[in-house]
This record gives structure tokens, sequence and C-alpha cells, in this order.
């Protein structure tokens, strides 16, 4: 949309949020005042202060940038996060609504009537509009659809056609083009009568009459040669391109990779389509390190902070639901050495230790596994070493930490054999836990699947059943 | 360093990869093969092989872009990765120390002697030497000190001056910087005489002649504005500037809100003395996400996934050793009980149930918040809204999860009480998980430490001592 002038304040966003909470703290109480004197004149005076605070809130948010209203937003409870959405100017609805998150644009759209989403929605970009069209209301998506001309509708509904996380519905529209047989002087005057250049615009791309790419003018370029030059003297022929089907985090990974700014997008006959920027680019990388950490916790998204308990729960249930049949499985692994545990209670205490260093242990392995996978590190020729070396690892901690406790055990309960059992025990699971951190989420990206998905739970849910299994079954045979 | 043309290729890095392990394996047969027939004929075929071998994967090392080779040593067991560092062309040796993992980093300095340090280093710019000064010998460091100018000296010793993570030791010094009473025009001839801007140039910094910082003119408003225009005219006078000595991941955090490409550091007096880019941002973004995910694993740092198991140890050990302390804990808990235990062992089989579930629970509240003190959205101003929504969503799934499991409890044992002990229990731990999955992180964050620190090992701990004891001691009161 429109460029907007960043400047520099000195306060921290903190600050600047601290400052809309005291505002609106202020609000309330000025409410409550009203509310329990209800003379005419309190009334009147209320009113007054209740007036000004609004109007210093108001001043405060126009001053901010969008992002930093987004910000405040997304900080905010559900019913101060309505108060300050309200006195935002309608006019910058639209950016504002594109900066939150998913969850938290939900809820600002939930207050919005048509009108004023028709408004904000009008001053977007094809691949803006695409991007909000999913979760505006069905007759004012077509109310938009109607009034755009023929080529945005068009483009609006190739963005519509991509999944979420493909190129295709990543690139916006805002290329610069020219030809190839022109001079730099040319360039240089065809861009002055431009009068603005699209944000992020540190190349601009060459095509030949059909629209096929011929290669990418870097302004660094421009700038430096001899504008007598022709384009095709100077221009890089052969750039990083992408197709609208690739995998948007791979496009994400060759930008870090090469320190691109922004890359052409081409379809399969090499036809210019679109582009490609770096500001895309960074929100995906950081969406995606966050849905690793969400996932292994066995969280299905991300959570606005102030979403109701319903919206929780449902983000939450799922993997608790494993979890509850893991444990289960687990209750049902001790349930089988119950005489056991009768005759020897001590076994009782001692096999949490060996199930929860299991866990621990293997939740780093798995963790360290998912970042490699991550970053494509892991391919199928070092499998077997890496899992010589996590077993080595595990082997290593075993023989250590499970003599450590074994000697313990043994200060304890008065009973070497019970040590042996338990070091014994220990190293077993923690061997189980290094074969299972790197074969689960393997097996799951072989699958087709994320491999960070619910990771922590699976890894805790074998570690538990394999180390009662494995200690309670030592224990049985060897003392008892 | 010098500028790369990055080309499209249509392999991907994966396959990329696989080319050059395919090669180094055949390389190891040859060598396997020489070894075995010593005749001095085979051996003369086996040199041969080899050598073309050799040859052949030099020839793919070269075409490939630094960040790919980068790529492809992280990516490599120590044996084979110090091969492919064998050859590539040693005036690459620079670049690509500069784009591999630290880990990865060390390994491969180990591998060079003083001379090829010195080569590799002295093609660097000041911001690279201070990244790449920490880990050479120090007589390396000195020897490369004695050969710069004074002004990169100032800048080297400057920039090693700060921490890792300030602004001061990310900044660049590669600035283009102009003065504000000339005309456009002028600023166009002299880029023109500079030949090269250096990388994500998307604006000029406009200085007097004390060096301070008037403001900066973008790239974009030099290109669409009249020649004849004065560069005070046309430039933004108050741009988002840093300090040397701020956080970068709040610079980070301010290029992704902001969507910068540069940015001008400026000292106390407003003087210009560097500059940052998004590449540098951009990795720190991803880093920061890592190291939550590693350091909320109980991981110290990042781990070469080759790195040799004693590395691998000493990066797992802390938080081992204290998940160690924590299980004997949890252990002494259930001693306590061990009478309640002997008359009534199902609530051995029992126990682990309400300690899982909560652990469970209590890693999802935690990442959740985690996170959303990562982006700053958690103030004192909404901790007690934020904890009572999360004991509310613990209620809910402490009576539904929890009575679902007390009625198989009654199933499994037959006794009423049995089961109605369990439900409760689990609520209690669940309301417990809520409590210090949210007391936890800001606890930690209060007394300056990172709020993810072991975070997962944390929480379980409280959930598993607090399970077992709310769980027997309900039983103890109840059952008995």
């Amino acid at each position: 949309m429109t460029e907007v002038e960043v400047k520099k304040t000195q306060e921290s966003l903190q600050d600047r949020l601290a400052q809309v909470v005291e505002l609106l703290h202020r609000q309330r109480v000025v409410e409550d005042l009203t509310h329990r004197q209800e003379g005419p004149h309190s009334d009147r005076v209320g009113n007054l202060v209740h007036r000004q605070n609004l109007v210093e809130l108001q001043r405060k948010l126009d001053d901010l940038h969008s992002a930093d209203v987004a910000y405040i937003l997304e900080a905010l409870p559900l019913e101060e996060r309505l108060t300050v959405w309200q006195l935002v100017q309608a006019d910058r609805d639209g950016d504002i609504l594109l900066e939150v998150s998913d969850s938290v644009r939900e809820t600002l759209i939930a207050d919005m009537d048509d009108h004023e989403l028709l408004a904000a929605a009008k001053e977007m970009d094809a691949d803006e509009l695409a991007d909000l069209a999913p979760e505006l209301p069905r007759d004012v998506v077509h109310e938009l659809m109607e009034a755009l001309d023929g080529q945005q509708r068009e483009r609006v509904r190739s963005a519509l056609s991509y999944d979420e996380e493909q190129v295709g519905a990543l690139m916006d529209f805002e290329m610069v083009t020219i030809r190839e047989d022109v001079s730099l002087e040319v360039v240089l005057r065809y861009l002055r009568r431009l009068k603005e250049l699209p944000g992020h615009t540190d190349k601009l791309f060459v095509v030949d009459y059909d629209g096929v790419l011929k290669g990418v003018l870097p302004i660094k370029r421009l700038l430096v040669n001899d504008p007598e030059k022709q384009v095709a003297e100077v221009m890089a022929s052969d750039p990083v391109s992408f197709h609208p089907d690739e995998n948007g985090y791979d496009a994400a990974q060759a930008f870090e990779r090469y320190d691109l700014i922004s890359a052409p997008v081409v379809d399969k006959n090499g036809k210019l389509i679109g582009r490609l920027t770096i500001d895309e680019m960074v929100d995906l990388i950081r969406e995606e390190s966050e849905s690793e950490v969400l996932s292994m916790a066995g969280l299905r998204e991300e959570e606005d902070i102030f979403a109701s308990v319903w919206k929780s729960l449902r983000n939450r249930w799922a993997w608790l639901a494993v979890n509850l049949i893991t444990a289960f499985v687990a209750s049902r692994v001790i349930g089988l050495f119950e005489g056991s545990i009768e005759k020897l209670v001590a076994l009782a205490a001692l096999m949490p230790i060996v199930a929860g260093i299991g866990g621990n242990s293997g939740n780093q392995t798995i963790t360290m596994i998912v970042r490699a996978m991550a970053l494509d590190q892991v391919s199928t020729g070092n499998t077997s070493r890496l899992m010589r070396k996590e077993l080595a690892v595990s082997l290593i901690n075993g023989v250590v930490w499970g003599g450590v406790i074994g000697v313990v055990a043994y200060l304890l309960y008065g009973s070497w054999s019970l040590g042996v059992v338990m070091t014994a025990a220990m190293t077993l699971n923690l061997l189980l836990a290094a074969l299972m951190g790197v074969l689960i989420p393997m097996t799951l990206a072989r699958l087709g699947r994320d491999p960070a998905m619910g990771a922590s739970v699976m890894i805790t849910a074998v570690t538990d059943s394999g180390g009662f299994f494995i200690f309670l079954g030592l224990a049985t045979i060897f003392l008892l």
C-alpha cells in the first residue's frame, strides 16, 4: 500500500504499549466512576475526562507506524483491543489488518461491518487482497471482486489458487519491467516518469515482447554504469528465479543463502508473472521456526495469547488426547509388574527416574535432529553415522549418570543388585531414547509429515513405557 | 567481500549434496581397493581413478555459490568435510568461513595453517574480520592487525569491543555518504565514479562536515526525482537509526516490523559510524528462534550434527544433570508414600498418568508464554489475565480428561473412590502446570535470564514431583 516513512522515536515499543494500557485503564476507571455516581453533574465530568482520554489515545495511535499499532493490538486482551481498534483511523484499517497475526485478525474482522471491510480492502494490492480474502465474509469478497478490473481480478484468482505456502501465494505483482535493447539513460528517464517505485525494488526485470524474462538489471549496476550502455550489456542474464508452485520455505532459504532482496517468479514458459520480496520471506522464516517450536510441544497453531478459553482448548486437545493414550499405555506396562512392585516397593519410587532421564535425553536428541532436518542437513547418506553418534552419547550418559543413580539407589535401599539393575535400565532406556529420537522425525518425514509434529509427546511416550518396561522387567528377572 | 552473481540451477541443494556424497564414496572405495591389492599396477589404476574423482568433485565445488559449499560442509561428517574443504579454491576460503555455522567453522580453522588463515582473512572487511577474530589463533590475529591500515584497525577494535549480540558487533562499515547541499545530479555522477556500490545499498547516508547524520536518501527517491533537486529537499530527515550498544535482536525486530533493508548506526553525538543490513538481521532472526528451541529442550547451543561425542556430551550434560536431581526429588516424593503403595499397588501404575499429562499440558503453556515473551507481548499489565485464562483451560482439561481417566481407573480397579481421587489429582496437577508454566518463564525473565532456558526440564520437574505428591497424598488421605 502507500509508503509510510518510518520515524525513529526514542521510546521502545514496550514503553508505547505501556502508555496505551495506562490510558485504557484510566478510561475504565472513569467509566466505573460515572457508572457508580449517577448524578447528572458527575456524569458530565466523567464524559469530559472520558473524551479527553480517548483523544489522547487516538493521537498516540496516529503517531505510530501500522506495524506498531498491530503489535499493540496483539498484546491487548479482546475488549481493550477492540476499543483501540475503533480509535484507529479508517484509512489505516487495511494496513493494520495485513500486519496482525491471523488469530488476532479474525477478532478484528469480526468487529467490522461489511461497509468498513470494503473500504479497508479497496486500497489493497491484488496479492494483499488474496491474503485477506479467505477470512472475509463471502459477500464482501464477491463485491470486492466485482469492483476490480480484469487484470487485478485475474491476479487475485491466481494467488488464491495456490497453497498458502507456495510461491504463487506469496508473490506480489509490483514489478518494474524494461526491455534489453534500450540504454540505461532511457531506463533512468522511464523511472523518473513513474514518480514512485514499488517497495524493495533492488532490481528491474528485463523482459522481451512476450513477457519472457531475459534477465535482471540490479539498481546498483544501473547507477554505476555509463548511461550510454545498453541494458543487455549490463544486466545479469541468468538470475535466481522461482516458479509459482515451488515451496515458499525453499524460496526463503534461497533468499537467506544468497542475500536476495527481490527475485522474479516465472511460469513454465519463462514468462515473468510476479516477484518475491525479502519482507515476505522474513515473515516466513519467523513463522517456520515458530511452527516448529509449537508443533514440537503439541500445539496445533500459533495462539493469540488472549484467545478465548474454548479456542485454546481446541488448539491443545489433539495432542493432550494422544498423550492420555500413551500415558495409559505406560500405566498398563506398570500394571504388568504390579506383583513385583508389591514385593519390592522401592521399584515404584525408582522407576520414574529411569523414565524421566530417558525423556529428557530423547528430547535433546529429537530437537537436534528436527533442527538439522529443517536445515536440510540430514540425508540418507549420513543417517547411520548420526545414529552411531547419538547411541555413543547415550551409552556414555547411561554408564556415567546411570552409575551415579545406581550408587544412590544402593545407599538408599542397601541393595547392590538393585543399583546394578538401575544402572543397566538407565543405559538401555537412554539407548532407546537415542534410537527413537533419530527414527521418529525421520519416519514422519518419510511419511510426508512435519518431523516436528508432536515430537516431544511421542518421544516421551516411548521413553516412559520403554523405561518402565526395561526397569521393571530387569528387576523382576534379577531381583525377585 | 566480492559480489558473486547467483545463478539458478535446476538442481536442488539436496541433489547437489547427494552428488558430492556420491563422489566422496566412490573415492573411498577406490582408496580401499588400492589398499587391498598392493601390486604396482593396480596402484597406478587406483591413483588414476582417484585423481579423476577429485577433479570432478573440484569442478562441482567451483560451480557452487559459497553459501552452498558452506551448506555441504555442514552436512558432511568431519573426515569427508575436510576432504571437501581441501578441494575448495584458496581464494574462496574466507567467504565460506563466514558462511558456515560456528561449530563447523571451528573444525575448518583447526585444519588450516597460519599461512592459509592469513590469506583467507586478508580479503575480509573490518566487520567480517571482527566476526572471525575470536576463533583465530592469537598470532594470526596479531599479524592481521599489523597489516591493516589505521582506520581498518580501529574498526576491528571497535567491533570487537561489543558483545556478539550488540548492534556495534553486527554493523558493517560499507556506507556511501553524501552531503545535503548538492543536487541529485551530482550524487548520480558521484555514484558512477564509485564503480561499485556495497551490497544492500537501498539508501545513501546524508552527513554534515562533522560526520553527523542529517538524513537518508533512499535510492528510490534518487531515481524518481528531478536531478536538479537538492538532496536536502528529497531526503528523509528523521530515519530509523540505531546505537552501537543497542541489542541486536531489538534491531532485528525493527527491521522486520518496518521492512528495512539497511539502517544507519550513530553514536551518542549523532555521528554516523556504521550501518546494519537485512542479511545480518535475517541471520539473527533465524538464530534467535533456533536458540529458543534448543534452550527449551535443555541444549546449551547449536550442535554440529557431526560434532564429536565428547562435544555433544558437554552440550547436553548441564541440563541432564539438573534433570537427574529433579528426577531424584520426584523419586523421594514417591518414597514418602511407599507405605501407601504397598497397601494399594494400583497407585504405582496410575501415578505416571497424573504426572505425564501435567507435563504435557505444562509444556504447551510454557511454550506459548515463551513465544509471546520473545515477541514482547507479555507485560506486567496483562499477566494476571493470562494466568486466569491458563487456569481456566487447565480446569476444564482436568475435569474432562481427568474424568475420563477416573472412569477408566474405576473400570480397571473397580473402585469408585480411586476414580474420584484420580480425577481430582489430574485437575490439581494441571492447575499447577498452568501456574508454573506462566510463572517460570516470567521469573527467569525478571532475573535477567533467558525465559526459554531449560523451560521444558523445569516444568516437567514441577509436574512430576507435584503430580506424585498430589495423587499419592490424596490417595493416602481418602483411600487408606
